[in-house]
């Protein structure tokens, strides 16, 4: 089965990646986007007796930086 | 409102970066991981009249490469 985890930074924590693409989209006219914050997203074929398990697991102690970063997660069966 | 946008590596695609990780999972004993893809999420706050153009416009003109990359967005109100 087919599982998503996305990475995000918490809020409060600086994303400049985010803000440069924002400036980038203001100098190209779309003065409507008030913020971009960049995240990373991993798509997961799973083969797993209990994959919700393990997909909370890796995504806390392998994809995620805790210090500066959320996850979620959801699986399709 | 926000917008959250995904850009992903079209099928058939190389992604080294999500090899990596599938075999540093495996390593660390997660060997129910079939494959792993990354790709890139991008959370925006938007005031716009017709947010949906302008997302879809951003999307395809700006974040996503479409040689290689696919996207798809959403809009929550």
């Amino acid at each position: 089965m087919r599982a998503k985890i996305e990475v995000f930074l918490k809020s409060g924590v600086l994303d400049p990646q985010g803000e440069t693409i924002k400036r980038a989209l203001h100098t190209l006219g779309y003065e409507s986007i008030k913020d971009v914050r960049q995240g990373k997203v991993f798509y997961i074929e799973i083969e797993d007796d209990n994959p919700e398990k393990t997909i909370e697991e890796i995504a806390r102690k392998v994809l995620a930086n805790p210090v500066i970063e959320d996850f979620k997660w959801e699986i399709e069966k």
